[in-house]
């Protein structure tokens, strides 16, 4: 179809599909995966736009019926476009969940949110039994924190006290994150604000600590999740 | 003025003043201890209006300056109806704070949120250095969850996975807060829904157990505040 190769040039012009081999072939590890009446949670990130084609023309050759829950407007539009029927937590549970990640570590930690979706890609890999994260080897990384801060999601008139609560946990430096399209600061789709904090050492109860604070909605710090990492 | 004891009427009528005279003393008590170029906090609660009156007249009398910082939008019109001029945690820190409860245990920890403001309830006790928690001694109470559920903010979308993750913590009963004068469930000034949950025993952790799921804004227990308490 001419409008799905139109996504993928948009894709390719804005950047962010690098190795795009690589990248279909775990796609396509991830279509195989789907079976009749699935209920499939969708992350973000260019794999996840790439194994929803995928999917789709599965879907369509095998007449299968899955329903997906996605964690933002981007792909809940994406999946509509697919046909693929969308459904919801108040609804259904997903039986298994696909998304990417900005940093994995060697203990399959991860940094997410570099999209800004952290805070609904944690719920749902909270309510999925089974996740597969797809990224490519320049997201493998030693140590957490090596390229990207921990984005925390911010109710806006907590954000001083936030940020001098973060201060207390030691982080090498903490930015709001500024907006491009719009004057002033990203927005989340739940209307919170973005602190991206550095932090030098990132410990197993850095996650809680930061959680704990008052007005923290939640991080893109995800510590002993239950996760099976593909590499593409 | 005529319209501020239309208000006491209606409060009255509302049944919430009960011991009023106790209530006026310690209404007092808290006007006593404001200064010129105070910014207060200022929570809710029957006694919190009161206070706040004798405060306006106060601020008449001896042309006092002096700034609010209201934790809901109730109290923010109160305030703009007694010419007390607001502020805002981006512009002010609270020098002090008064504030209701709806428990008051012997270690002064808290339930809060029968009004449902308990998370800006908290962020401004977190961001405030004195705090004045106003109750009759009918708030008082050997053990938290005597008479009271806690509340929870809880983001829509993740209401059941929160639901799961309470049920895990042992509560006696969780019961989402149904709305009156509109269909549905109460809505927060956030755009969150409440869940009351009921513990029987409500260990020192269980604050932070409740505010580390995903899908929680925050609670309405409050454990190791550094709160005085003012018996009307």
């Amino acid at each position: 179809m001419n409008w799905q190769s139109d996504i993928i040039k948009t894709l390719e012009w804005s950047g962010t599909v690098i190795n795009r081999e690589g990248k279909e072939k775990v796609a396509d590890e991830i279509a195989a995966k789907v079976k009749d009446g699935d209920v499939l949670g969708v992350g973000s990130g260019s794999t996840v736009y790439m194994a929803l084609l995928a999917i789709a023309k599965k879907i369509k050759e095998q007449k299968l019926h899955i329903k997906a829950i996605p964690t933002s407007i981007e792909i809940s539009m994406f999946c509509a476009k697919l046909g693929i029927p969308l459904t919801t937590l108040y609804e259904d549970k997903p039986d298994w969940l696909f998304d990417g990640a900005d940093e994995v570590d060697p203990n399959r930690n991860l940094i997410k949110g570099r999209g800004g979706a952290m805070f609904k890609e944690k719920l749902l890999i909270s309510s999925s039994p089974v996740n597969y994260i797809i990224v490519d080897d320049s997201k493998l990384v030693d140590k957490l924190g090596t390229n990207f801060p921990i984005p925390i999601e911010v109710f806006p008139a907590a954000l001083l006290h936030v940020e001098n609560e973060l201060r207390k946990l030691g982080p090498e430096s903490i930015a709001l994150r500024p907006a491009k399209g719009k004057d002033g600061s990203v927005i989340t789709e739940n209307g919170n604000l973005i602190l991206d904090a550095r932090f030098h050492d990132i410990g197993n109860d850095l996650e809680l600590k930061i959680k704990s604070i008052t007005g923290v909605i939640d991080s893109g710090l995800f510590i002993n999740y239950d996760v099976k990492i593909l590499v593409a």
